[in-house]
């Protein structure tokens, strides 16, 4: 028999897919997933065969048109499903006549407007064939190496006046995994992602998951290789306790970001009349996680910013943690974060102070530097100053973690300096996150540069805290749970590679 | 006598300005500070005379050079001081000799670092010859009407490369005015407000605050008529009860938001040895913001986010909320950052339900929308929908605020909804904010037109929700202090202007 893991492995890399509804017209749903295909497979990236099925039309795309499923002559591994709700059962029973083990609902229609029925009609069928299906009210998979893109939202979108403007961006190729109830939410994080070039490996929306969950999805994450971190945002999470079993396999060995929405009164009920999910004490989900290990976001930007981190830093293995910084203003911003979440930013030892001390007596940092923690290098710091400091902290086996405040505006300080902390970091196994505040050109390419050589950089002091805060707390739970070292050694084999 | 406002107005507009330690070398502070002013100068601007001090030049940027205060011909009204701080009680008392009533001291190397005995001869200096002080150890001011510029962070910043970037862009008119005793903070600030195409009126970054402190400095702001909202940033508050009394007078008529940091106690000891400031206990400054109306910000985004808010939105009469939306986790997401902050997302009444549910028997808005708030219009939204459904939120007596999200990547939204919905909220006196969420073009654009047509756009939900906590707070505040009506006159007449 299958396993789940080849089960699911057919909607990210099938060997030939259905697309049911598939239409010429343009503005349908059906035209641009049908399109997504075809553009994947004239590119070359999508391997499998590809059908258009579609009762009215001959040729969509120059692919030849099939009736119906079952008038396919070769195999169909996947069906991707984009009729009305109601006509959906009818193409499921045809999917079963035809042998096909996977297929995702696009459509919408179904519980989440209160058709429990047809829901169920359909979860029926699916059983009794063995259909696995994704959905239903769902946007489906984007998989940035196999080609597989099911979302019915066009790239581009035209404005009144005719302009063509990007609208729903796919990410490039990257490493971290977003799974979705909502696909709305699921949207907007790829153009969130993409528009700060951030990387995906695999995209999900699972909507109204009738049949396959986030519990199933996260395990087949697990074996993925391509992915190194799990972004999961959720509304309800109904089979608890299969989760937190597939959830402390899974971040023993890759950290899950959760962003679990329907925390307050009115947030229930909201998610409630959204996809019908109850969305259940908030406590209890604090506490579910806390237990098996997910980092849960209190926003969407943290939850961007610490999957961000994660991906591209090492854990902390406790939670002292160094601010070194060129603005002292900023600095405080952090330290006040830092500690209000947990985090202790603690006087230096005696041992670094004096290494300081000696510093400022050779002249290398200004004898005005304060250095109690946060290191302040003041306006006068330069990208000498930065990487003797930080050089200091990472070398104090009481720090953790150093967050570097990097304000570009300090007139004797070179973006050189960028470059110089990313060196130094690669010889510790301690994070290291960075701010620079700005939004114009040199703040931009700072960040940029700090990412590029893969220190995760954020545009404000408290960004840059929480993101570190959610390094502290997966370091503390692998430490926990005896997993650090082994997370270390696969962290570091990959970044040799 | 001179009245506070007159002294205070010297600083902004000033009849004349030397810069004391002017120079020719453009690594130097007093260079990029005379090159401002002389800018301004010949840019029609700066209205004042303007006179370089520097005993080893003869002329600097083809303006005739002075050794010395004293030797300048005519009235000097203001003066910058940007030497060394040993040099500077001697600058100060040429200063007095020469009559003058205001000086900016840049130079760092005061109390900050100790040396309050030399920060305290500059004071008796200053106060017995009558000369207000602003700094020392600060960057100044920056007018945006009047050519002043003070900041020694040039615009631009040479790359080892050798290209230009833009490093510390100037932010164009606005009307929000930043006060700020951490200079590093205030660079940054610039930086972001100008990348964001925020305003300002009047920057000031005071530093130690020798002689004139925030106070003043609010008191000061209450009577220009370039500000309509002030952001404060602070470490520490040493005159509380002049503060509470300055605070209370203007936040009748202007709303102030403060990022009021040192807050832990990891984050006090930063401050102590940044500014020597003591921060104080937070909860104290929390019960003093709340009694005079000064809205605290969490962290920095919070504090533009809300600073933009106010500077374009009318404040709520009361604390329910409206959600519509075509996006239904997103919306969520917004209702509980609004729960979680004391603001009501209730149910809609009978009569606005019911005039919903006439919508969709009408077709006008899907039949499977809901409606219970949020009003989910689903990923079916239209332009009309969106406008049909604020309209009735609007409309709604027991509503006080919208909150408008958005998502541009349904596929039959188009972008004229920004108007209509902007031109819509300008027939009501209820405030309404905007989320899209994305990182590329079109949400870019989404954003920026919403702000153009007044309508402040924020890129979470989680955001919107904050600077609609701010328009709640702020508008409670007013209707405590019976000032709302007036608020909501003096908001008007402006806009009609």
């Amino acid at each position: 028999m299958e396993s789940v893991i080849e089960q699911m492995h057919r909607f990210f890399n099938p060997k030939s897919v259905a697309v049911v509804g598939a239409s010429r017209k343009i503005t349908k749903a059906g035209h641009v997933i049908f399109k997504n295909f075809a553009d994947s497979k004239r590119r070359g990236i999508l391997r499998g065969e590809l059908y258009p099925v579609n009762p009215h039309e001959e040729f969509i795309l120059a692919f030849k048109c099939y009736p119906s499923i079952t008038e396919i002559i070769g195999e169909v591994d996947l069906v991707i499903i984009v009729v009305p709700a109601k006509v959906v059962p009818q193409i499921m029973r045809e999917a079963a006549a035809k042998g096909v083990k996977a297929a995702v609902i696009i459509s919408a229609g179904f519980s989440e407007i209160g058709n429990h029925e047809l829901e169920k009609e359909v979860t029926t069928i699916a059983k009794e064939a063995g259909i696995r299906v994704l959905g239903p009210n769902c946007l489906g998979v984007y998989d940035s190496h196999t080609g597989v893109d099911m979302l019915f939202l066009p790239e581009t979108k035209v404005l009144i006046t005719g302009d063509e403007v990007v609208a729903t961006p796919r990410p490039m190729k990257g490493h971290m995994a977003v799974v979705t109830q909502s696909g709305a939410f699921g949207a907007s994080a790829l153009d969130y992602l993409a528009g700060r070039q951030l990387g995906v490996s695999k995209f999900v929306s699972f909507g109204n998951k009738c049949d396959i969950d986030e519990s199933e999805m996260l395990r087949y994450l697990l074996h993925d290789e391509k992915t190194r971190v799990i972004l999961m945002y959720t509304e309800s999470i109904e089979a608890g306790r299969e989760f937190m079993k597939v959830a402390r396999e899974i971040t023993k060995k890759k950290p899950i970001v959760a962003l679990k929405v329907g925390k307050t009164g009115a947030g229930a009920r909201a998610a409630l009349s959204h996809t019908g999910a109850i969305a259940g004490s908030d406590s209890i989900y604090n506490a579910v996680f806390k237990q098996v290990g997910v980092v849960r976001a209190k926003d969407m930007e943290e939850f961007f910013d610490a999957g961000k981190a994660l991906s591209l830093q090492l854990p902390a293995a406790g939670n002292n943690v160094a601010v070194v910084t060129d603005a002292g203003g900023p600095a405080i911003m952090a330290v006040d974060e830092c500690e209000s979440k947990g985090i202790n930013v603690k006087k230096f030892s005696e041992e670094t102070a004096q290494k300081f001390e000696d510093l400022k007596r050779e002249g290398t940092i200004p004898s005005f530097a304060t250095n109690l923690n946060p290191l302040d290098l003041t306006g006068s710091a330069t990208s000498e100053m930065f990487e003797h400091g930080v050089k200091i902290v990472l070398d104090d086996p009481e720090v953790h973690g150093v967050i570097v405040i990097g304000l570009h505006h300090v007139p004797a300080l070179q973006e050189d300096f960028v470059d110089k902390i990313a060196n130094l970091s690669k010889g510790y196994t301690k994070p290291v996150v960075a701010c620079d505040i700005g939004e114009t050109e040199m703040a931009l390419y700072t960040r940029s540069r700090f990412e590029k050589l893969g220190i995760p950089a954020y545009p404000s002091p408290e960004d840059a805290a929480r993101a570190m805060t959610a390094l502290v707390s997966y370091g503390l739970y692998l430490k926990k749970s005896d997993s650090f070292e082994q997370y270390l050694e696969t962290f570091q084999k990959r970044t040799r590679t």
